[in-house]
């Protein structure tokens, strides 16, 4: 239905889904999703609506990443920010004006109230005529938490497990290093391997693959992962280098 | 492939998927999905396919609801007549002829018979291009089912549970007044409060939200009522007025 | 992502999701959904991407069929080829050059390697703008299995388990002759009617239907075959002619 509602506001705009199987209520998926995929989304209109508080006072919010040609489009309550963010600075933003004539409920703003925003947007109307400004400074969300790096670890965490059980790490090889790394998932440290493909690692094995956003990802060769060391989003992980003495 | 077919009937059109996720046979979930989605819909084509009785001698067929701009093409099961009835009058219907020619097999009407026709509607091909005319009367299907409203009572049911657990009634706030009500779901009644949305709800209560389409939804806070009341569609739900004695 | 990639390289493509629910490295049934589903398909490009080896020495490439006006874009490890078969002879292949900028890491090829590509052929490129030839006859893949027909009997196997449980076997009407047959799927034989529809099923029988692709299929009425019969991929299935003695 929201699609339908877009392409009434936009008859020639391209629309893309990004996902429908963010779990109920976890904004943290949502916006997590929104920041691994936003370079290859813009320029365009991007609309998340990942919403436990739908039809409360958290305000509906259109936000511009000029140098990015991004608008984004949704709830204020940190779903949309850290994707902005990685765009480049939030340039304007705006609290959405209720729609004209009221819906049926209050509890569907993806159609009543975001997708006729991101319609009009995506049309080409300015941000400006769709609410009043607020400053984007006030606009809720953290950054994606950084990794804490000194010279011999890494305090990591699990952002998010796929559905091959990959655990996908908020670090990157130039936190660690090329490897092998000590990995303590809260178990113990066993020794792995940084790897560039699922297919170089051994069977049987653990190893940390460089993803296909740059990021170290816990992964075995054709299992879960996050099944065998009981892994889930925001497990703290701990990356210690061999090279340096890792225990 | 459905979307493939229609695209070479009718390459500009814009096609929008509802949904794949109604259960194998469940024509009742099929037409309470269209019944509650149609107004977004129009004008439009909408194809609709839950078909148990495939290749066997039930019709397929087109109804135009003239007024709405809508065409709806699919088995004269009981699918498509509630979303018709709900956006106005059928102002005439067809059963569609079988294709030029014959498919590989009988059992993907989809593909075979409605994508095409839906297609050609949308193409712009005129109603009675695609079959022989059928009396609208003669069509199958039951509008949704009314609740019983007393003065002191609403008998309502269950349509509906979303994935969040959401139990829809088709009942509305213009039937049981603005609360609260004593709810019986089966299990002895239950006081609780009708709010506009979901936030509204207290920490640990269950409460009447005024759903997305105006009707009254059983709702827990983030949790699932549906689960926690043992509702289904089809549950019967009395609601008393608690102003003119509940009990 | 794949789709907002597809989009860049050709705007006004019109892009269809086959499916996302190829279980995980499971290249056969991915090579079989794309044998069924090709010749809706075509004219087009078709990107599939089941890619277990991602990232290793596998080729990426891309294989034209010239006959269909198909090009098949995705890794060389037997997922394109039943489907490129299916078509019509392959007139050509490429193995795809890796892409200009290295990517964030290299286990992505549906969005770094495969869409642009798909995208390109897409907006008109020629074949070999986007690799180097490799010899159709080194592309990796068997035809779909064959069944084997004698005067008495056909060994066939299960193609594919849908989500209604009917289990696709490799043979035809064509093979059998008109039934009844005696059916063994390793736990003694069962005579089955071969009928036209799921509804010709008799209650609390099995049947098999010929499926909307021409193939026999194993199919109970609104119940799983599969789980009842103890089917899957690759189960062998004896079909005797009871007309000639089926035991």
């Amino acid at each position: 239905v929201v699609h339908a509602v877009l392409l009434r506001q936009a008859p020639t705009a391209r629309v893309v889904d990004l996902t429908h199987l963010i779990p109920p209520h976890d904004v943290r998926a949502g916006a997590l999703t929104l920041w691994r995929a936003a370079p290859w989304l813009v320029p365009g209109v991007i609309l998340g609506v990942v919403d436990p508080g739908v039809g409360t006072e958290r305000p509906a919010v259109a936000i511009e990443v000029a140098s990015a040609g991004a608008m984004l489009v949704g709830p204020d309550n940190g779903l949309l920010l850290p994707a902005a963010l990685r765009l480049g600075s939030v340039t304007a933003a705006v609290e959405l004006s209720p729609p004209p004539t009221p819906p049926p409920g209050a509890t569907f703003a993806g159609r009543d109230i975001f997708a006729p925003a991101a319609g009009r947007l995506a049309a080409g109307a300015p941000l400006l005529e769709l609410g009043r400004p607020v400053d984007p400074a006030s606009l809720r969300g953290e950054p994606v938490p950084e990794p804490k790096v000194t010279a011999h670890e890494v305090d990591a965490e699990v952002l998010w497990v796929d559905r091959f059980g990959n655990a996908q790490l908020n670090a990157t090889p130039a936190d660690t290093g090329p490897g092998p790394v000590q990995l303590d998932a809260g178990r113990g440290p066993r020794t792995v391997r940084i790897v560039a493909s699922y297919g170089a690692i051994a069977a049987d094995d653990i190893a940390l693959v460089v993803d296909s956003y740059g990021l170290l990802s816990i992964c075995a060769d054709r299992r879960s992962a996050a099944d065998l060391l009981g892994l889930a989003s925001g497990t703290p992980i701990r990356l210690a280098r061999t090279s340096t003495d890792g225990r």
